[in-house]
């Protein structure tokens, strides 16, 4: 099954993959690996999710950002690379703003974990590191970073 | 000498790897590079050192933080990959939480290096960022993240 | 044309490799990567651009910091690697410290990616992350952490 094909089945659509907000590439190929920029959550040029964790945004609200997130770095790799290059996702790390005392972060990056392991399955198992930012760029509650190995 | 007679000579002793708060896999091998997900102060599953540096933990606090979140990373090698396949550590990525003015980081952040490179001797060095976050999940002090090299 | 003839074409001198503040190394070669240790916008051991954006720092301060940066990681790969070895850079993670609702740092972020792709032309191509920090190290305005593919 494609890309595709599995993303439908899951209901999804695949996003248009964000164009870089300045002098960088959104995905960077060096031997073997694909470097991914920094993915907020974008929907086809309309900015969502700003604000605050725990503030502005609860957290489903979180888990809906970083899924789109995800569906972003999905987006980019489908355009720029091909999924039938990709040996795997490797490492995520994720971004958030939140107010002081909010600590429900794990469960908001689920929701680009949760995506990648349902659409990429064993070639979406990753780890990942998540921490509070002080800020991210036009105000994004959340944002995320990613690389993946290719086949040779 | 093994990993484990090496620590015993430096009076340590491996903890349990703790496991993934989330659905993603604490090391995650793609050809020959092991990511690892952050690790934070865990000792067999209690939370430790959890707070501000500068307010709540003093820098040496912190040092003993950061070599905590050092051993679970030799943990989580050791328990899935084993050291016999590690070619060497390559980068960490070091956070903290701490009050405005403090401005001890790059002691704190020896706990983990200091280990690495004592432990695992040239197989050890290693590049850092370190950098003070707004928050970590449950109010940890520090946390780590690495990645290693494998031998083919 | 070499890299210094380069930056010389560009009106830039190399500044000496900062010398690591811990017990890491400024580049650590594994395999095919070259890591390198955050950089600091400092200038012959003279540190710069202390402070935070949007305060006590313009955004054209923070695009000469980070284009120092950018010129100290250009420095380290020189002095400890040679650019006839390097096959390209991957990705670059810059942080910033900066007032609540400064909102310029895809700006401020091109002053290194400027300089990358201007020096390294295709090999400086890159993807990238940029969060606002809570506190870097001895209050530096900008940070930023890179790592190159080697030629085998």
């Amino acid at each position: 099954m494609s890309i595709l094909q599995k993303l439908e089945t899951l209901g999804l659509v695949l996003p248009e993959p964000p164009a870089p907000g300045g002098n960088y590439v959104s995905v960077n190929i060096r031997e073997s690996i694909a470097y991914l920029a920094i993915q907020f959550p974008i929907l086809n040029g309309e900015f969502k999710y700003q604000g605050r964790l725990g503030n502005d945004l609860t957290t489903e609200d979180g888990y809906q950002a970083m899924k789109m997130c995800a569906l972003n770095v999905i987006a980019q790799i489908h355009h720029k690379v091909g999924f039938e290059r990709v040996s795997g996702l490797n490492h995520i790390d994720a971004y958030y703003q939140a107010v002081e005392n909010w600590d429900e972060a794990p469960k908001v990056v689920n929701g680009a974990s949760d995506l990648f392991v349902n659409v990429l399955e064993d070639k979406g198992l990753h780890s990942r590191a998540i921490f509070g930012v002080h800020k991210l760029s036009r105000n994004f509650s959340v944002g995320l970073t990613a690389s993946f190995t290719l086949l040779h």
